[in-house]
């Protein structure tokens, strides 16, 4: 099979990264790559790792129509709010499938209008995928549609997947996650936090009670734990490009044993390749660049408290890695196809 | 004046910085620095940076009866464990004050022995001194002793301070102290922890729910509110050699806005030079090499959760600078003697 | 094809990443992993990175007798002055082939025990192999040898890429290079120069004018400008775990223009598909963890100045990449083979 | 004595460090920070470093005849090109002294207004004072004018101070300054190079032949040997906020021992308390924040070759530092008032 992607905004981070581990997968070929600012230039030029990659791939600025007629998936990799111009146009009158980085379909609509503080022009329903904690297809079954898979955010996929677990045995009672986070989160303009001289040996918290994510991490926790919406959130930029390591402060309705913690996780992700319990904490750098999520966690011998870590590549397993992987269940292929790459430290 | 100063413990971290910041003290001379390993060498050769400054001092291994008799002050910058054999020799017959850098004489002495795991050799109360909380002096006539002082640890000292004005009102319900630290907070000698290949564009957790420092915490601001002990930490490594970021995920009683909190912080702090309530988030690159604690805070707009992040250098605040800061005090001078410093970015 | 690979020394950061490497090669399966220390521990549990890779796999203490029967292919990742141990033991009496990552066959004997200090105790020769510049295949003809491969050192392997088109046209007078070097090059073993408060913000110059790598970056141009030896070669280490970065003061026998020069080094490499000529300046982070060489370049208007600089993971083309690429090449197989990954930035 | 000091410029990093550092100057009272952007904010509210200091100073937007009248010295932190129209204004009937950060009076005349291609609007002459190499107060006095000094370059003051005292020997013949720089020296505002995900792990190389400050170097080191301008210079960005290490790679007329040349370099720099000649290599992090330059430096055994090394912090002695330090010599004060501090590491 030989899967023709197409990518929405590939001159970003997310975008980059698409292009970086696409050029690793056996099943697809990139037929276009779009960019209005970079139109004309070849991908190896603007991307300098992907020089000798994509010879025959320029960036270009393609007419929606033309688009949903090269591809079969193609990856939105937008800014929030573009994202609901481009899907109604793509989808209709096409069998393309449509896989959006962006934030436009994660939330319920009315949530989203508020939260994002703007009207949604396109409030259809898409499939939430973090594959380790809903079943992707099922999903798509229930809302009949397989066709518009919304790619959760970096995160909402560090925080979910750390207490997926715990909340499946309905047994949280207040949840902080403490996220730490690269700057290549915040996109690749260059600005006040991503100046090198601000932000070497330092960290720096932002929007420390009331960042967006916090209402996806809702909706997605408390639909294993139904009812439950005690979650606080507070992120901060790390001196590091890449990578989010969330440290969960977990209050839960009874004791446990570090032990005990450790084997409703391990059963939990058993077969989730991609997540793993490792022993000790999680290394951002043993996971850097790929689709994993390493999982370490510690109760408290005293309390009723777990500390819980994950770490996880915010532009792998917190984008790109993620979409691909959401790709290959949409197209029946293997979820480890093209993605079962070692972390580089 | 000219207080004559004696530093046991002048080849690690905490004695450099008393080194450094003492060049910078017009009322203090000092004049012995000791160390077994270093014994012969100059200051400058071993600490670089010092090099033209102390031209006629040398380390030397000194023998406390020699030391107690040189000094006005001596600062005991020595691993926890090893002061407790010093304290008593060097203030028998003597009249010579002491700054306790290590944790021996921090904690009540059961506590110390169960948290540190180790029989208390010299069980007497010290002056435990976070100036801009408790009144140094005042603490000291009570114990009817002015001549030791336990310098607090640094991760106590960053959490104390960000929560201490809640904690004299009484409101305090649930805190998480999740700590970001400098790696020099480990020591100078290298290890896994402190490979630069391994800390780089990471950030590493450790001790997540049983580090020391909580006893620490606990007691002090058991004091500031009588019964409260519900206290959380844990502290991580950043890429960065020094400062302590603590983000005090707190719980209140009641519910306050930010502009509540910020006026019971100024009022708190007001005649608190090295303490400042800044807009935005603090940063440790504005406090860093300096005495300063900066703190930033937000309430959430929903709940009772106040989220209230300061900073400090760990080795600066957190350790050889408060250590002067308590010398000035306990010498009469003013506390910002030798230390009103800005922070180096 | 499946060739079975053993690597000798398998707990460093060259062992580490040709198991990394070695993981995404489809012509390859590790049978053997050795390690004196590490001995009965999982692969994945030491290098978390690859945990989830190589179930099967331990680290085992394998007696040479066992493991040249096991193995088409042994990689030494050893230091020098080990590898002269094993080689001899490992070809006697087997079939099977050795890519030495160690200094002990690169230079000529005398040269190698005059510059590393030490008796040679198998003076045999081998193939000095960067496959960019000299025939592998050819060279191992001549020496009617194709079991022993000399992979090169990583400054010399950065060094001879920068000047080798020049070289070949025999115009080199005065060749200066200014290497700086990520710390991985240093080992795993914490010590002074990668203890992260002392490399943080720093650059460190080492072994100013007698760094043994000068030897073979004057042996292996020499062979393509005869009679050349001016070379001079500085390193530094700077903050990062891995690259080098090359900058080479080239003062030539004839004035060129940047296009000239530009011109000469893209004829040189056109087949060579791991080096790449760029446009600006080349960058650490677009060859980081990958096999490339990038080379950026610009002659001095007025004066028979060039100033040539080349970028590359230390660790890969510098090392584990290069001794696959040379793997590849052994064994009949595409150069590229497992290698055609992207750098990460 | 207490001198009124006005900064022209005063938002920029140079007059940021300006602030810094004459906050520590018992001897000056800054009485003007001009900034046309930030006017009307306070000094601490911008430079967060500083809150605390300069209660009641806040940024103005001061028309020039105020200014003069207000100040008996200005120092100029504004960019090359500007500082031409500042000089006469501010000189044209007053008493006031300036010290120029900028490059419009380094240069003779001629050469400037090649080198940065635009005409001067005021070629008068000025004293270039890097005060270890020539003595200040006699060059005025040669020129007649004590009241204009340019402070010259961070790049050239560096190079300058690694080769002067082998200029004066008129031994120099070939030299390559290989120079690593902070990324402060590029300005505070944000750029695709000080963007933190361009430059971690990385060292960007830039105008690798041709940087203007080629020809300052030029021009100082040949007035030390006159007609030698056989001088090359390549500079980096390292992945540092501060500091310049230039490497500089000397071929001499005569072959030196490393002992011998080291007695040349602790001679020439005996009475000059700024400029330290270290065991080993120099290191940034030694002179951090301080207005020292520290020397290593190596002969090599064979040939003509000398490696030197200096570390200065660009934005202290290769900026701020140093015109404080001309201040102080300007004014009659020891030179290292205000200036006697260790640096940060």
């Amino acid at each position: 099979m030989m899967i023709k992607a197409g990518i929405v905004g590939a001159s970003g981070y997310a975008g980059e990264e698409l292009l970086r581990l696409l050029a690793m997968h056996s099943h697809v070929k990139v037929v276009a790559a779009t960019s209005r600012n970079l139109a004309g230039k070849k991908i190896g030029s603007v991307h300098i790792n992907l020089d000798g990659f994509y010879p025959d791939l320029t960036f270009e600025n393609i007419d929606n129509n033309e688009l949903k007629k090269m591809c079969d998936v193609i990856f939105l990799a937008v800014p929030h709010g573009a994202s609901m111009d481009f899907v109604p146009e793509l989808l209709n009158g096409s069998t393309c499938k449509i896989i959006d980085l962006s934030a436009d379909y994660r939330l319920k609509t009315a949530e989203f209008e508020k939260i994002y503080g703007m009207k949604h022009k396109d409030p259809r329903e898409a499939v939430y995928a973090i594959p380790e904690v809903h079943d992707v297809l099922k999903e798509a079954e229930k809302i009949k549609n397989i066709r518009l898979i919304a790619n959760p955010g970096c995160f909402p996929t560090g925080a979910t997947l750390a207490v997926a677990p715990l909340a499946k045995f309905g047994v949280l009672e207040n949840v902080i996650f403490d996220s730490k986070s690269g700057v290549t989160g915040a996109g690749n303009t260059p600005s006040a936090t991503s100046h090198y001289p601000n932000l070497t040996e330092n960290i720096i918290p932002y929007k420390m009670t009331a960042h967006r994510h916090t209402a996806e991490m809702r909706q997605e926790i408390s639909r294993l734990q139904p009812g439950f919406d005690n979650i606080s959130f507070t992120p901060h930029v790390i001196p590091a490009s890449r990578g989010i390591l969330t440290t969960a402060h977990v209050f839960t309705a009874k004791k446990y044993t570090t032990e005990e913690v450790k084997k409703i996780y391990v059963d939990f992700y058993k077969d989730k390749p991609f997540v793993r319990i490792v022993d000790g904490v999680p290394s951002l750098l043993a996971i850097r660049g790929s689709n994993f999520c390493h999982i370490g966690l510690e109760a408290d011998s005293k309390t009723k408290r777990i500390v819980i870590v994950s770490a996880i590549d915010n532009l792998v397993k917190g984008a790109a890695g993620q979409a691909i992987q959401n790709m290959n269940i949409l197209f029946g292929l293997s979820e480890t196809e093209g993605l079962w790459i070692p972390g580089l430290p």
